[in-house]
């Protein structure tokens, strides 16, 4: 009789453990939550909002993807290429978001067809104004850094300039009250950037990010133009009035207003519906919750530190 | 006579120069230190590891990542497929590290395939408690962010979510003692979405991370229901004790514990192995490293910042 | 007659629309600013210069990755192959880089191929000192964090090594004054671990940067041997100085000089061209803007938080 010859990488998976087990999760379905079903409705596909935004990204400064090359001469035929591939695939994303949305909110009469290509054309057509917006970004940043070497540099490798691309890409969207799809595109961003600024957020022109890790710009702030901001800064909420039921209420101005020529240094948090005056000097690590006049400077005083020296 | 073609982009390499550096390079594999080889043992592979996360986020939150459609009446199809994938893929990775871990420890006696079946069935059948567990997770997102819109923008795109899940999925392989895989599952979660929390950590019903970058959670921590995190808070360790002959000692119990009902403001740092009382709320940017009682409030004190106003 | 059979996913897109669009779009070119054509000059390719990366990482760490087996005998071809392909690929994107570089600064007597080679083998010589050098980090990691259980643990999931591993492999080329290459390197390795070092900087030996999301360490800076860095620290700039035009002077020192056995703890903030003498302990969320002499230490003071105990 032959020894056992068993692979030891691999095994006979016990067919009732597997049956009861699919069993006890496909129970956890029975309340419909957690679980996007074709009889249901249909979210939008993740990765092809991530295909439709590098698209998106190469059309406010294409080349520097590296995936394509152009030719002065005859770029119009790429530009064209690709934008038409954009309008029919963001059109079927933005298509299935409504149907979504109609279906969750018990709508029925939007007449999506008609939506869907207003939202995909008003992100289009907005795409010059962007395009000319960074173009004052990247000049920002270029003005605003003693290591930044080149425009090329900033918009191959900031990554304060691709969180706000993709911000100002996503505002488009959500400005036409598209659900899910601005959020997906923003968190994207967020992922690759640490940089996490809301879709609503509505930004300047001319804003410097610098390093960026840790920042969040909350739905309802607005920054004005020039506005430099460094890693870790918050621009959040301080409360959530809620209503009778103990609910929060959901969409009110809740986030500061930064006037322009504001610099807000590495770690400050600025909370509620407040506004920094023009020109102030926001020192780091600082706490904010009121108001404060143009061109104030706050900082952490000095004697809160205990310096021991041997 | 005809001119060189050169091509300015390619060179022939001076085959002297690769051979005297491929010498001087195998030689810093003499300790065998910082290599991984086939003749000694064979780590888990990052790539496969990552391949089968996903496959578990598939069963956590089926249809969200937009790679599979799913009908309700045949579903238990799909998640018998999705399972039983994942039974052999795990059971191999598992398998592959407790061999490593025998090879580096010197044990001889271990009975792997039971080990490793034991491990993958172990956190299979925990899907349907984390699924239970992660809808009061969405919930409490939903409850507690003024910006969330729907369950499934959550569960899409809330990058608190995804690093909780993957933590609870690490967490069931970590509780088995299984070596490297629970870390690279968290840390996959951790370039993701810069939360940082260690497989050991455990945590309570209905936690809400909010934006999250920076967001630190020590192996030995303790998390009750219901907590609220923002981006940048650390619960670390304060010192490290050190064994007689000055090494430090793992394992021991040196994060904090954090009851129910606690809200943790952004930035704040928590260390040690103290405890916060149930329902406190700690501000923004503080510095915690003593036991806290029940519905504490800590906040930084005005006055330790300068506002000079023009 | 037969009703209209209509796709509600698709639908014809207005021919007049996109070329009223292409034609918005291309003029926004004609200043030349944020396109990267063909018949200017070419920009290195993202995703070449990532997949060369991760080569050179192949080989600081050979089979970690998981992409490759290693058998000790056959090791050096293994070596071997992977160390020419590096060099045709490096030499490549160099050239291209050094061609943009001549373009965009009006140079007309570069060697471009002389330079690249040097540039390319100088990287290339300097993996086994590099080798040498991050098993001695491995080592400050494993030493310093009582969570690590091994050491290959660490090289597989621990961002710190990589981001410090990715940092001196970018600084040779930087140091050979190559553009745009060694800052594309450090931020995919900023975006895979939220750790920003710039090209620039200096590392001593046996750094250790724990969880690392929102580390910042600019391009001036000098770190010492033994220096342990936690999350959220930032070594930057204070204030940049001008020239008589009032632009930015770009390259000066302006970064700390951290001595050697220095603790920084989370969120601590060093700014300017100041040195913190050796074996100092920085608490976490300080703020430094002077030298310290040796063995200094600095903590937040204690009063500076309000806390009500019910």
């Amino acid at each position: 009789m032959q020894p056992t010859c068993e692979n030891k990488y691999s095994r006979m998976t016990n067919a009732d453990f597997l049956d009861n087990l699919v069993e006890k999760i496909t129970t956890t379905f029975d309340d419909k939550k957690g679980i996007n079903h074709i009889k249901g409705y249909n979210l939008p596909t993740k990765n092809e909002i991530f295909a439709i935004l590098n698209d998106l990204l190469e059309l406010v400064f294409p080349g520097y993807s590296g995936t394509k090359n152009y030719d002065i001469t005859t770029i119009h035929y790429s530009i064209g290429t690709l934008l038409s591939r954009i309008y029919s695939e963001l059109f079927q994303q933005i298509t299935k978001v409504l149907h979504y949305n109609c279906e969750i909110t018990d709508c029925e009469d939007c007449n999506i067809p008609e939506m869907a290509a207003d939202a995909t054309e008003f992100l289009l057509e907005s795409i010059p104004k962007i395009r000319t917006i960074m173009k004052r970004d990247v000049t920002a940043s270029y003005e605003g850094d003693p290591a930044a070497q080149s425009f090329d540099e900033i918009i191959l490798s900031y990554p304060g300039i691709r969180a706000i691309t993709v911000q100002r890409l996503a505002h488009a969207l959500y400005s036409k009250k598209i659900p899910l799809i601005p959020r997906l595109m923003t968190e994207y961003a967020h992922s690759e950037t640490g940089i996490d600024i809301h879709p609503g957020a509505k930004m300047g022109n001319g804003i410097f990010i610098d390093h960026g890790t840790g920042v969040v710009i909350g739905e309802t702030t607005m920054i004005g133009d020039n506005v430099k901001i460094y890693q870790g800064v918050t621009l959040g909420a301080l409360s959530f009035p809620k209503d009778e039921s103990g609910n929060i209420i959901k969409g009110m101005k809740r986030h500061p207003s930064i006037d322009k020529n504001v610099t807000i240094y590495a770690g400050a948090t600025i909370l509620g519906d407040i506004t920094i005056g023009k020109g102030s000097i926001i020192g780091g690590n600082v706490w904010i919750t009121e108001d404060l006049p143009p061109f104030s400077k706050v900082a952490i005083s000095k004697g809160k530190q205990v310096v021991k020296k041997k």
